[in-house]
């Protein structure tokens, strides 16, 4: 690389975040464009002082955004490395990455290799990668399948580019459900009962990626859960368990990266999956696992049979890392629980933690199974005893009791907002439930404004099999602004059947 | 979706060239994002006027760029438009598009049928998928390959989005060349020869898109190329041939949005390459196509079983369409004539028109075969006689004529530039040429300015088994600056062998 002087350029910030890849704006006519022939896409090598980054050119014309000797990059840089503007910096043409030469390998069939694994993850960690070719990536893996092998070569190339938290020998556990059920919020439930029976519960969870809430937005509405590792630690010392923010903890990067895109292209291949799941526990810890994989027509898993295979695949990979799981399979056919949308679902978990006399008997079920078996799991006990257990620790309020103390612990509980404006979808005849789109539901949250408007989402009111009169509310929108809750009832009412409602069977 | 006022916001120009994908530049405060929730990679759609696009959000924060109630659209469709500034847009979420569901079929192992394509291309075209969309539809199609049928039907699709050039009844020959070997610009002469022998050759040709020169780019050093379909129509009615820039006439606009970023990934599968190519051929009207496969170990095509396998793909692809196809195996171990970048490829093309005692012989010879096996395709008549025609079109003067002619009618011949700054390659030891790496080469030529530089390049002095003397001119590159051709040497001199020298076999 030639680094005479005639490459530097003054860096100025434009305030433009195009999230996950890395731009460099450079005026068209700029004279280190022209003398490095650097064409729209190029990537290129930026050095500013001692720190070095990748990043794709794109070409500004006119003076509106730059004077001459002016580039600018893009947002998330700037908030990463604290520059102040006016850095110099320097710009030279990226070589080729080897790593790519094995994507475009797996493209045409071969098996990818630990250190081919290595190199790609560390260089998507590094943010080498464009989205082009984390979607070749990611497209890859999905046409051409993961082998087991492979899949633990990838789970652990994550792992090694994150952070990762030693808690010595104690027993982490922990538990993790493959989404795609609204309002399925077991977690801060499930880690208040383990943790008030005495075992160790450091949970991570992750925000919403296209779902209308996380358990970390969830969360976020009753407690502080953007905590750094030194604060979660001293948290859990205190109180045996906590519900935070994985992205603050910063335990899987690359992998937040994949999300992004797997988010724009809708696939979620088993093995990406699988070491999504796993790259993220293996870093926080964890020693033992329960897998809850709800099944239903409109959840991600759809079938029994794509349960067993991924169940398979997740104990297979888990193994290869010494993690006890056990896996459980549960109804995947309707929401959990009443509300869908961070807020909403905050007041359903309070409701069964202290046992209020209305609390969804299901949400309480489910919670109650998971901690159960987690208990059995962590045990060694026979089945059933770990139930019991999670049972009288619920219902003698020492799971809501410990609940509000890891609140406290982790900055301080606070009451979930209730929304401005809400309106009733009502049966248009009478009958039965006879089915629930899972999918349009989320969706309807969403266009209310969960997960971004905290206490916006759906209130969801009727069960499969229930009988209904003419005019009995369904569900309620619950929005922040006229215009959202507007927005979200031309999706209900025009043009999607959200509840079929059918004759009796 | 919602059309209230409330999602309006005002257009400004801020001169930012995204190159493939339309990105939507909004304030992350802007109160459309807000109510409508717009993260980050959302894509929405934009109602200017009676215009509608689909573009990817980008958000912008501070005051540098937007005020409260603008937004920003990338350059292209600026430019494609011809908005002022201050247009009033709407933007309003995007529906899922229905082909990214067949995109994941095919992801998953599924056929792609001819309205699945037809539905996938017709979005590509309309500028609907995200750069992440289309390297998954690449990918896809090159990990799962495609079907002849399945090519039969992305062809067609390509060809149904652009526009068609109607020749009537005409013949109309045409060649291509399957890229990879640095300096192989025999259309210019094919084309001539064949004119002049009163064949119809409306040739369509692209710029460099991974090379040092495109045929348009060499062409364009010699006469104007910007041709639109009416004005290129009446160069063909007056001497039965040109040579133009394809990208000017929009033959096959979904090809030319997929290329660039195969470009990036630098996958170039068997069924996107013959649905590239023949979209091309048919939309330019062509009915009898030769094909110059080039084998070489760093040719595109490597071995002959590759060639084989795409010569058959291209002829059972072309028979659909019924295009009468010739495919020529040739050569691809080491670069064609002397010169590699625009001009120097040109001035050696000139030479060969016009008989230069030192025109490059090879050159000759590809061309003058090339043009005999169209001349035999389009008579049918027996193989040898075109070849035999076409020697004598050429070594009589009337191709070199009937060139000059069509430069004239083209809008004027010029005289291609000459670089101000040389310097040679030297062999460092007696010694004979055992291989020549083409890609470094081409590399080195790019590096050096080609072909963004039309002056600039490599001219290459020596041939495979050539016997050299210690000090003997390997290369000379040619550069229109001090720091290109320090940077070309850099990549030369220090890190990467061109030409191998071994002992005499």
């Amino acid at each position: 690389m030639s680094n005479t002087k005639s490459n530097t350029l003054r860096l100025k910030r434009l305030g433009i975040d195009t999230h996950g890849e890395t731009v460099l704006f450079m005026r068209d006519d700029c004279h280190v464009c022209l003398s490095e022939g650097l064409a729209q896409h190029t990537r290129v090598q930026v050095d500013i002082g001692q720190t070095s980054l990748v990043a794709t050119v794109n070409h500004v014309s006119g003076n509106i955004l730059l004077q001459r000797g002016e580039a600018g990059l893009s947002e998330h840089a700037w908030r990463q490395h604290g520059w102040m503007g006016d850095e110099l910096i320097r710009v030279s043409h990226l070589d080729a990455l080897n790593s790519l030469s094995q994507v475009r390998g797996k493209i045409f069939g071969k098996r990818l290799t630990q250190p081919q694994l290595s190199n790609i993850i560390s260089d998507i960690a590094a943010k080498k990668y464009s989205n082009i070719h984390l979607a070749a990536f990611l497209t890859a893996c999905a046409a051409r399948g993961l082998e087991i092998s492979e899949t633990v070569d990838l789970t652990q190339s994550m792992v090694d580019v994150g952070q990762r938290i030693d808690w010595g020998n104690t027993k982490i556990v922990d538990k993790h459900c493959v989404g795609g059920l609204p309002g399925n919020r077991t977690t801060p439930i499930v880690v208040a009962i383990v943790a008030a029976c005495g075992f160790t519960m450091p949970k991570t969870s992750s925000r919403a990626i296209t779902s209308p809430a996380g358990t970390a937005d969830m969360m976020e509405t009753l407690a502080p859960v953007d905590l750094d590792i030194a604060t979660m630690r001293r948290v859990v010392e205190k109180e045996n368990g906590c519900i935070v923010w994985g992205g603050s903890v910063d335990l899987s990067p690359a992998d937040d990266i994949l999300i992004a895109v797997e988010r724009a292209l809708e696939i979620d291949s088993e093995g990406q999956l699988v070491a999504s799941i796993l790259s993220k526990k293996i870093a926080a810890g964890s020693t033992h696992l329960v897998l809850d994989l709800p099944v239903g027509a409109t959840a991600k898993i759809r079938s029994l049979k794509d349960a067993e295979f991924l169940g398979k695949m997740l104990r297979d990979v888990a193994n290869a890392f010494d993690i006890k799981t056990a896996i459980i399979q549960s109804d995947g056919s309707q929401p959990v629980g009443r509300g869908i949308g961070p807020a909403l679902e905050a007041r359903d978990v309070l409701s069964v933690l202290n046992n209020a006399v209305d609390a969804p008997q299901d949400l309480k079920q489910r919670a109650v199974t998971l901690a159960g078996a987690l208990i059995d799991l962590a045990e060694k006990s026979k089945s059933g005893g770990g139930n019991q257990l999670a049972l009288e620790t619920l219902e003698n309020g020492k799971a809501w009791n410990k609940f509000q103390r890891i609140c406290d612990a982790q900055g301080g509980m606070r009451q979930p907002p209730s929304a401005a404006y809400h309106q009733s979808l009502k049966a248009a005849h009478n009958g039965v439930v006879h089915s629930i789109d899972n999918r349009r539901l989320a969706k309807l949250a969403k266009l209310a404004g969960a997960p971004d408007v905290p206490a916006a989402g759906v209130d969801f009111h009727v069960r499969l099999g229930e009988v209904l009169q003419n005019g009995q509310d369904l569900l309620t929108v619950h929005a922040q602004t006229k215009a959202a809750l507007e927005y979200a009832f031309d999706y209900v009412s025009a043009r999607k059947v959200i509840v079929e409602i059918g004759e009796p069977k």
